[in-house]
């Protein structure tokens, strides 16, 4: 089997966890990574708390192969993110000419007022991730990239990023939708299927209203022969249960 | 100070951390909690992986009041969240004559093969969740709630609950959108005020678009009049950026 590259997701904010903010950045990173061969493997939602950020980040770092954070890193008060980095790999941190230069883009002299020289603070040794958006950049430290919580940076900073990934092998996926049927219908040759095929992964994800029900048959694998056994198989029991 | 009164929420399902499916029962359970006086503290987006789900549910059942689970209930074989949560507790787990009765609700006996029978099998000692949607219950361990992935059932079945909540104190909040400035502009006045009123925590949340910019600040707390107090300070800064 060959090796996983994997990555962890550390979404950061308040607003998150009050269910003020909706996040849609784990799924933008994800189908991001996809390709690259990295998958995500788990992703936490924490407070704006300095000691958990610190903590979760040392953590990820040394689980995972790649870390992303979200949030955190703008002017204000509650923006502490990197401060946070830089605890947890115990190196300094202050204001980067390299940093505020990015910030020139955007600003004149007179906008940039003590708060927004703030977002030129960045971790000792960190390299610079750039932020065609809104200039403020990120930073990658170690196997860590730091990216803003608001989803049009977030994805623009994603473009300075691919380059510095060293992915694995892909997975392929392919989808068998049956409408009218319960996932209990497919339960059992679903699990037949999967047990045929080794190396494949069967996820059954059911949709259901009050029109219609029906199931995605979601089966991924790396090889792409074997999913495509895999597919006439689903689609053989898709007739069978849906016709 | 009062107590808070926590609640963690994990969230599992490839599926998730796929990017394949968007979650929002974060949201949901945390703006249903709101309003009993429990605020959810972290989240966790994890794989359909048996130690990690076990490890996550033990974990989070020792730091939070209450622990909300999420998705892997239903008949196939990659729901194995019931089992899960029976190994993290030591609990034995098997079909259950007051489940199976809930599932004859809605299923005849030729429908209810094994498959949708293992929607049966509910840790020993576990209360039964009622799902008013399809049936098939969740269950309470502990201070664990066993829900169900798919959003209309996981509604559902908070119906079942809020009785079983003993909640704390609840926070007010109130939102203030200040219009063509940037987050830069308010930061310095921002944590003035949130220092000139303890008990405040104050929030700064740009929007962003090519059209406009602006940022909401969300200020939160337990008082009333302290929060009222706020938003005039909030306002006035407001009217200064803004205006």
């Amino acid at each position: 089997m060959s090796k996983v590259v994997s990555a962890g997701v550390i979404l950061i904010g308040d607003e998150l966890l009050s269910g003020r903010t909706q996040d849609t950045n784990l799924g933008t990173i994800a189908k991001w990574l996809e390709p690259l061969g990295v998958r995500v493997m788990e992703a936490r939602i924490i407070a704006d708390n300095a000691d958990t950020i610190s903590a979760t980040v040392k953590d990820f770092s040394a689980r995972f192969d790649y870390v992303f954070t979200t949030g955190g890193i703008g002017p204000t008060h509650d923006d502490i993110t990197a401060d946070c980095i830089a605890a947890a790999f115990g190196m300094g941190i202050s204001e980067r000419e390299d940093a505020l230069a990015q910030l020139r883009e955007r600003y004149d002299e007179s906008e940039l007022n003590a708060a927004r020289r703030r977002m030129a603070r960045i971790p000792d040794g960190a390299s610079l991730i750039k932020n065609p958006v809104s200039q403020a950049p990120g930073f990658q430290t170690h196997n860590v990239f730091t990216l803003a919580g608001v989803p049009q940076i977030m994805r623009g900073m994603l473009t300075d990023i691919s380059y510095r990934i060293k992915g694995g092998v892909t997975l392929k996926s392919i989808t068998v939708t049956v409408e009218g049927i319960g996932e209990g219908d497919a339960a059992a040759p679903l699990a037949h299927i999967e047990k045929e095929h080794p190396g494949v992964s069967i996820g059954s994800y059911p949709f259901f209203n009050d029109e219609l029900r029906g199931v995605n048959f979601v089966a991924r694998a790396e090889d792409e022969a074997v999913l495509e056994a895999v597919k006439a198989a689903l689609e053989d029991l898709a007739a069978k249960l849906g016709g």
